[in-house]
């Protein structure tokens, strides 16, 4: 089965965790909207379910915004939930159901942590541009160096370091090390000062990072075209007076 | 079995979405915190797993926050994933795989606007209290009334009027209708003024919302002292200067 992954073109976003998973897993998949503009948007406008596209009904719907996976008649939305989805397919998530259950725990806490990266540079709301928020996104910045990054990223430090193994959950790799990653390369990306510093707490961390990105199918997607660049549209942006203390 | 769950004895809050889907059900449970306050602390100190508490492996580990539900063995954290594993086994969910998987990715929807509701009186990191972002929370109330809600409510709104029944996937309550439920409850708390207005416009959630409370466990739990009232330590507070225009 070939896969239909729809996100946004020009950026890594919420899609790349998404990526991640379907790259390291091998899996067939259509980047759709990276050579049909037009596609994923014509999903979303199918919302009512009065035009052509998904309609909504008891075992599914249109969803409510992307990343979302066509998965044969599936139409799978929200980050978190397509891996739980392709975790369980394709050999990224354990095979008991307390530890798929314990691995989408551990995802969901990761699309918090998401969240509050973009709140970083968004702070008074999605619907704003940066330049109207420069200040209050200079306070939610410091804020969140000084209080979340240290809570979060100390509390996968901590399993990581009790797991056994170069991984968060042990000895084998899963959708969670892919997208822990994500996290520690975005946030280079986004903050190279204040990451330096910091990441020196967390060495099994960033062994972890290193660990992923060698892994063969990773190393052969992060140097290909497939792989956007980060840039100052997605999640992860690279705004110098938000990097100063 | 006997459900324990551990949340903040204080607030409604996300273990608020829990607790209805647990009342519905009919289902035992212990809200452990309000009568053993130190008892999720306990739980939460134990995070490394070098104490007594819930240690990490590949199949659990200690959740980041709460809420969590101690289920036999098991120990679920995330509000959503709490639901998912309740929903499945007390009739609140579809039985089809693809149906639990909808309803999941709804609840995660939800999930996402319960952390807009939030950042709407704390727009500069949860870490800070209000007073210190007063102004930075009434533009982004503002923002959120012009541009959020009317999505995300908009987005339910057209599912239910497509549904063919009266709550949001058809005929049959599910736990994502509880939710539903909460946040139009809570939107008319917090914003009184502003919820008045806004939800002529969506009069099929209304009508959800009176259905649900209408349940018998629902309004017989609305009326006891299980349920904790509203109050300004909440997801949902009560701000005057957010409520204006």
């Amino acid at each position: 089965m070939r896969y239909e992954l729809y996100y946004w073109p020009g950026i890594q976003g919420r899609g790349e965790f998404v990526r991640l998973a379907l790259e390291q897993a091998g899996a067939d998949y259509d980047d759709v909207a990276r050579h049909d503009s037009g596609a994923m948007m014509r999903m979303m406008d199918a919302k009512a379910g009065t035009k052509a596209g998904v309609k909504p009904g008891p075992n599914g719907g249109p969803p409510f915004a992307p990343p979302f996976l066509k998965a044969g008649k599936l139409v799978i939305g929200q980050t978190a939930n397509i891996l739980l989805y392709l975790g369980a397919r394709h050999g990224l998530a354990p095979k008991a159901a307390a530890g798929q259950m314990w691995l989408h725990q551990l995802q969901l806490t990761i699309a918090d942590l998401v969240a509050e990266i973009h709140d970083s540079h968004h702070p008074l709301g999605p619907s704003l541009y940066y330049e109207d928020q420069r200040a209050a996104a200079k306070r939610r910045s410091a804020e969140f160096w000084q209080q979340r990054v240290p809570k979060y990223l100390g509390y996968f430090a901590q399993l990581q370091a009790g797991s056994g193994g170069a991984y968060l959950t042990g000895r084998r790799l899963t959708y969670v090390d892919l997208s822990l990653f994500q996290i520690v390369a975005g946030l280079r990306y986004a903050f190279p000062n204040r990451m330096e510093r910091f990441e020196r707490t967390i060495p099994g961390l960033v062994a972890l990072h290193d660990k992923v990105a060698q892994q063969p199918n990773i190393a052969a997607y992060l140097a290909s075209e497939r792989r956007i660049a980060f840039n100052e549209d997605g999640i992860f942006r690279h705004y110098k007076p938000l990097d100063r203390d």
